[in-house]
């Protein structure tokens, strides 16, 4: 969503050339860069803008703290049959996460199904990219993430998970594939930023004081308060938004030994990271299931087409807003702009000029 | 939870061995009639009242209008390493179920992980008896199924979802296992039905009116409304929980097989099976996944319990209410339930000696 009229918009290669560039800048392969940058490129052109190249200097800075490991020795540390454990050591989540979908998507060929929780890595942008990897062999796929704390469970004012994304693609026919790419939160912080900016007040259930108050004002986030889980209070459910978000912690952190909880280590370099850590950077959970391990391939995707025409029929509140597919508005979005190219916000295009000036890189701005 | 006062106290053992006899009274053999009888006793054992005995008399009554078979053929139908579709030929879903996450179980002995999807199947009580069958051997276990249409999507005011259950059993060493078990609708339909009868009204955003409009007061529901997916409105991440109920759909309906959206069967025997529908009865799905195939398993117990003591000791908005880890309040009504034994409201005992009598049963009411 362009909240701004004040934007450029650049051409999608330019613009992956450019992150790829940046990449390499810092001391990626080319592999590695030019993976990383489609992984960025991949959320501006599903309009998620707030996990595009928006956060390129955010990753720069992470590597210029020392807390990226930009040629990274990531590893299969431990495995049997279908599922197994990643090392990323310190590698950018965006070069780690798609690599060990890759590994899940391998033992799928030859186990029906392949599930891999990685520690040791970092942020790895929007989850809806590792798991629609699989969607190119009509597999299901699954991703998730654990990530800095912002979020206080339920009779709590810490913040103590993050906004945790749950991401299932599952492919259809005639139909863009299905994909639910949810934050644990009530609101993504994304959302909070730009009514900050706007200032403007947001709707209560998305945030608390850092006292456990109610309240309409954004800027109460960064004075100490915290994000509600999805379903905001105990009366609406919240303690179901706050499972989801432990779930992804203890399938991303827990399980392979990365942190978890308060312990997740900060996305922005300011931050520092918190002494005596129970595990190793932050954690992704990711998987795939081979369709034909349960069905005809073409059976199931015509069943799924008729589940999203039957879903699309249902009867609306109000003849003007049709019920929506998961996946489908940036499916369209995305071929929108790769003929319209990427809208950029000026704010963000003078950052990115910034570092490439300070890298030397040419850009497309 | 007991609503009223107006109840009697059973001995567990004696209540599971009523329940044996009545499902073998309907032509179930002796294992699958304790099986389904294990299942339904735990419901009441760990406090969700609503999915206990008090459903007895549902099943039989599902079996007097022909709509399950309790001599059914259970067999796999589709499979490769480590997933799985079972066809439960129209079972009880307290026996197909259990049946599906032992083959889930001895699959993930052998390849890591084990997944089975289930079509022609019936409704199969707690989701959580499922998937803690797997922490015996201290798998992660999980299990969601599809159910009757009563909720609907964001922008929709058609019942295209059941409150579709998603539940995750994770082991744990010095605490109780972390056990998630929730429907995707903001409230579950227990809820909402206790209310009705105290003739009380409900928050705002459990429920709207067939018009799809807001409201407080329950008999709405039956009146043609419909129940509101976790989130409550678009505002609050409704998309989400709609998100979620279809998940659960399409995992445990779409992918084996069985019906799906609006098309799933009915729980109660009076309402009508639709005619044309595209499945076999209703759909689960089952799994697990092999600790040791992540870490050592004792080191991640160790981890589960730092995760679990670090958010029991949480900042509490309120010093006199802690916060919860899932599954733990369920444990001690568990131990407590074994000692004192289960209250069984009047009017579910009176259901229950009713159905004695007809069957020529003994009872301990």
């Amino acid at each position: 969503m362009i909240e701004q009229s004040l934007y450029s918009t650049v051409i999608a290669d330019d613009l992956k050339t450019f992150t790829a560039s940046v990449f390499k800048a810092i001391g990626c392969n080319i592999t590695d860069a030019e993976l990383a940058a489609d992984v960025l490129i991949k959320a501006d052109m599903r309009g998620i803008d707030s996990h595009g190249v928006a956060r390129l200097t955010g990753y720069v800075r992470l590597y210029e703290n020392k807390r990226i490991n930009t040629q990274p020795n990531i590893r299969i540390v431990r495995e049997k049959g279908s599922v197994f454990t990643v090392d990323g050591d310190s590698g950018l989540g965006l070069v780690v996460a798609p690599k060990t979908m890759q590994i899940a998507i391998d033992k799928t060929d030859i186990h029906g199904a392949g599930f891999g929780a990685v520690c040791n890595s970092n942020h790895f942008g929007i989850a809806a990219y590792h798991a629609m990897m699989a969607l190119e062999k009509n597999y299901i796929g699954m991703a998730m993430t654990n990530a800095s704390p912002l979020v206080a469970p339920t009779y709590s004012k810490e913040r103590m998970l993050g906004t945790n994304p749950i991401c299932y693609a599952i492919p259809a026919k005639k139909y863009p594939p299905f994909i639910l790419d949810m934050a644990t939160s009530a609101a993504a912080n994304g959302k909070l930023e730009i009514a900050e900016r706007q200032n403007k007040p947001v709707p209560e259930g998305w945030l608390e004081t850092k006292n456990g108050n109610v309240t309409n004002d954004p800027k109460d986030l960064k004075d100490g308060g915290h994000l509600l889980p999805l379903g905001s209070d105990k009366d609406h459910g919240s303690h179901k938004g706050y499972g989801l978000g432990a779930l992804v912690d203890i399938l991303s952190g827990v399980l392979p030994g990365a942190n978890f909880g308060p312990w997740v280590p900060p996305f922005v370099a300011f931050l520092p990271v918190l002494e005596n850590l129970p595990g190793k950077g932050l954690g992704h959970f990711v998987g795939a299931m081979d369709v034909s391990g349960f069905d005809d391939v073409d059976v199931f995707l015509d069943r799924m087409d008729l589940w999203i025409d039957r879903f699309k029929s249902a009867t609306p509140v109000n003849d003007q807003q049709k019920v929506l597919i998961h996946g489908e508005p940036e499916y369209w979005t995305e071929i929108s702009r790769q003929i319209k190219g990427i809208p950029i916000i000026d704010k963000v295009s003078a950052d990115l000029i910034t570092l490439a000036e300070k890298y030397k890189i040419e850009h497309p701005f």
